[in-house]
């Protein structure tokens, strides 16, 4: 059986010693009163809350999966609606939302927190209060008043829950091509029409109502992405005093036998005439999307984050306690039959992969979250755009390079185990079916990638890109007096000159070729995304040393070992850089020559 | 639902084209009648019995998986026995077999393009005759004439199937630690007592009966892994007439839940004073059990080999279909409202990696079989010994690089179906599951890393090794006068060459500290994948190159795909070998610098 510790103090750390967040959050009015103690207290109460009530369900949920009945309802896994209820009690759904709504206000960073614990507990059961928090998102953004009333207290106190519904058989990636129709009723209202599918969350029977928030046609809409508006469908319409009343035809139409995630319900929905509400303008509906869609992306890193934090866990106490063979220079547990595997160096390198690309993320995943918060409340507009312009770079590297690394590091830790972690029992193997999923929902990795790409780099010239290489300058150029640093700020460095090189090169041959931009959108996304976690990580050796000279006793092992895993990634991840840099600079020929029917 | 089509042009063209193997075999006086039609004709046969009998089962056992029974029976999914049925009575278990027991003595060759396409039609399926192929290889090679004569015209009829019983819950890697005792009995018999693990194909309903092969320890012998024997433990003890007689005391006691290869039983087996036969020397078990070992490591190879070959079937004529998006370069389907996602850069990334890995993989498996065909049966002692060397050098490389290529593939295959790849309808999310163990079980890839480095490369001071570098160099001097080439023998060569230089650094750095080779295995066996992969891919070049100028007509698309393919992955996919000779060089203590502790 697998088993799951909160990583309290690492997270202290990222939060505490490398964000600084308490002085970094004084700056924003709202929050100017909320400290450490506090922000630690309510993550400890969430990690009990998750080991205790969240992660006994894990498994339990992926042997049961769901199942749907003859009258289209369907039925969690045994517990996850007591634990939904348990959660709900406690005020969790309310964490980051908006007072005004009945929110906590507590900034997106400790949701984020919260999110990372509640994945490593269990993903498909996140995902079912996870979607509510998206669909939260676009209402508050572009919700009439009226549907703000409506709906905004019931999804934030976790009342209600909410789904996105945008895929339809023939559209996933290419939702310009979606067919669900909305025809205008008199009363203000839609009625609309259509089938969509692989709809998370889409329905269950852990909440009172559930609130799809639904892509569709108005009858004149021009064709393409520029035609699609978004609306607001329940299950239940909100009868006059706000509770659910009449049942929509809105249906469950069949759920899918899926690789993982089990336990949550993905659905086909059926709209056969429901009642609608327009979110936003007409016609503009992937823009209010795009809303959810950019939190979710960032919602699937922390899933995959989670993921890989708990399957290290568990592959690391695999390690330490598996006997087999002995170490290649001489026993080293003389009184045992076998040394515990954790000496073998390639189980090393299996392990440290995994803590290297889980601590980074986290790094990196709170640091984005603390911008979303500067993005949402700084009082400084410069502050705000700054704030947006990198969340914006980088969220598809949140999305791209944390959910393949999870896939791996979870695949790793599955390695470590052997046999044994083939087999369900030890549960690692329904770490890998889960994390495989976050590659593809939320816009596939290819996806992501030809965001960062196209978009958010040659999009605007670079110029966020030279945001986030203002940083690493910055940085670099404070470590030369100290000599311990060299071995970071150096590749670093380097490594962001190469960056902006090829940057260039990419950008000057896409002119000519836009086929060029995409054959080297992937392994642009994994060098930016080494870029990041070099800077991260050189940051934390920094930390980690002066604190070594500091505080010579404290804690000194949490240090010693952050350094460790720095200069594990700088020596063997990191080197990744060069072959993907060949593989971008290889372009566009070796792809695109081959005729189609020549595959 | 998935789709399978036998690859028979590209298998003829390694065989016939690549390999020449009538020529090939004619030197060998057992094979010197066997033309090139004849093989065809078999494999054309064994293509079509996959394609009709094996491949439908492999969904639907995937879906059932196996049944324990209270009375410890095991209940194989439907159509699973008659499928066997069918395959006995064709004769396929004694493709290969010695025909002095009934065997048809055919090269190993043959069996192993059979092998890759029952694989393709079910790994699950084909594991149970494979293992008997195991069996019947060490009781060929080390057991007593009776045995013999006992066993092996049943398990080359294939009327009983057979087993490997090596691991124990407390030892996988390490079978120095197994516990099963082996008491001699008047008889000349012995009684086994002892529980093992992850028997695969441990029990179950296709044949009459079930020949284990077990390895337990004498009560006198030494600690380790030089106190093991090897015996043969029947399900039913042959009686006098050799059919099934008295049951024996060998049961299954439970069947794992794995995350795939359901429809193989792996099975806990207990052994309660069993009865058993030594097969080869008392605590030389291990000697004789390796005989099976090696034959199952090209085994799970091809086992690799068959899954990304379909998987990469499928998600192709997906990829082709499917229609999303437009490509960047302008419409290329203008008559359909978007373009197949074939168009797209990323998308051919991701086929083109599938194409590249499995048609390298065959051509370096099939190579091998040849090589075992010639160390096993050439008359000439020095090309036996030379065969031997290269086997012997490569089953690591198989089975590591091979399976480690084959879960990307399969995944790469999913990702290509998007969202419909993660439902189980689409058969290919059951590729992604089955092809993970194949870098686990027969020796997990970090075995075989050390194996590769440690026993073959530096175990000898490099000297086989140089046999493969001299067919490299000996290839690269045949393309001087050839100006298309260079693109291959270029790179090629100056692979060989840092090939040469890092082993020898890396054999050192091990003198001083056995932990350096450890350390660098992996990152080597990743390096030597990619050196005979980039062979392959050369050769085959100059086959199509050559072909090309002498017959611009026939099947000049077969050729130019060959083509583009050897470009592609010597632009896209060799380039690792950079990134892998970093991390080899990087060593050792970036991996054992940090505390067991600080984990």
């Amino acid at each position: 059986m697998p088993s799951y510790v909160p990583p309290l103090r690492d997270i202290q750390f990222v939060l505490h010693e490398l964000l600084e967040v308490e002085p970094a959050l004084k700056q924003i009015p709202r929050y100017a009163d909320l400290d450490t103690a506090t922000i630690d207290s309510v993550i400890e109460e969430a990690g009990k809350f998750v080991s205790q009530v969240v992660f006994p369900l894990n498994q339990v949920g992926d042997r049961a999966g769901c199942a749907r009945h003859d009258d289209g309802s369907v039925t969690t896994p045994p517990g996850f609606k007591t634990a939904y209820q348990q959660f709900v009690d406690a005020g969790w759904p309310a964490l980051s939302s908006d007072p005004d709504y009945g929110g906590q206000g507590l900034p997106e960073l400790v949701n984020s927190v919260v999110m990372e614990m509640l994945n490593s507990g269990s993903q498909a059961w996140t995902m079912y209060p996870g979607l509510s928090h998206g669909a939260y998102a676009a209402l508050i953004a572009h919700g009439t008043p009226a549907l703000k009333q409506a709906y905004l207290p019931k999804l934030v106190s976790g009342e209600w829950t909410g789904t996105m519904c945008l895929t339809e058989a023939h559209c996933g990636t290419d939702l310009g091509l979606l067919k669900t129709r909305a025809e205008p009723q008199a009363d203000g209202s839609y009625s609309i029409t259509g089938t969509k599918i692989f709809i998370s969350a889409g329905e269950h029977d852990m909440s009172d109502n559930i609130v799809h928030l639904v892509l569709a046609r108005l009858p004149d809409a021009p064709a393409g992405t520029k035609g699609i508006s978004m609306f607001i469908v329940p299950k239940f319409v909100p009868d006059g005093d706000g509770k659910p009343g009449r049942r929509n035809a809105v249906t469950c139409g069949s759920i899918e036998h899926k690789m993982g995630i089990h336990a949550n319900a993905t659905c086909v929905i059926n709209l056969d005439g429901a009642q609608g509400w327009m979110v936003g303008e007409p016609n503009r509906g992937l823009n209010a999307m795009f809303v959810m869609m950019n939190g979710a992306r960032l919602g699937v890193g922390m899933q995959s984050l989670g993921l890989a934090e708990v399957a290290y866990q568990n592959s690391l106490a695999y390690a330490k306690d598996r006997l087999q063979m002995r170490s290649l220079s001489g026993p080293k547990a003389k009184d045992k039959p076998a040394d515990p595997i954790i000496v073998h160096p390639d189980v090393r390198r299996m392990l440290l992969t995994q803590k290297a690309y889980v601590e980074a993320a986290r790094a990196f995943t709170y640091w984005v979250s603390l911008h979303i918060d500067l993005e949402h409340h700084h009082p400084d507009e410069k502050v705000r755009k700054n704030a947006a312009d990198l969340v914006s770079l980088l969220t598809p590297v949140v999305k791209g390079f944390i959910t393949d690394n999870g896939y791996e590091s979870t695949t790793l830790a599955m390695q470590v185990f052997g046999g044994h972690g083939y087999i369900w029992e030890n549960g690692v193997e329904q770490y890998v079916r889960d994390a495989r999923i976050n590659m593809i929902y939320e816009g596939t990795n290819t996806v992501q990638a030809l965001d960062l790409l196209g978009r958010k780099v040659l999009g605007d010239m670079g110029a966020r890109l030279m945001k986030f290489g203002t940083l690493i300058q910055g940085f670099v150029k404070h470590q030369a007096g100290v000599p311990a640093m060299q071995a970071f700020a150096e590749p670093l460095a380097r490594l962001l000159g190469e960056v902006q090189k090829l940057t260039l090169e990419i950008g000057q041959k896409a002119m000519k070729n836009p086929e060029e931009a995409g054959a080297a959108a992937t392994p642009y996304l994994r060098i930016i995304g080494h870029l990041v976690f070099a800077y991260f990580w050189a940051r934390m050796a920094r930390i980690a040393l002066d604190r070594q000279q500091q505080e010579p006793a404290a804690d000194d092992a949490f240090y010693a070992s952050k350094l460790a895993t720095a200069r594990f990634y700088y020596a063997k991840l990191l080197p990744e850089t060069g072959f993907q840099i060949d593989a971008a600079r290889a372009g566009a020929a070796p792809l695109m020559e081959l005729q189609t029917a020549g595959f």
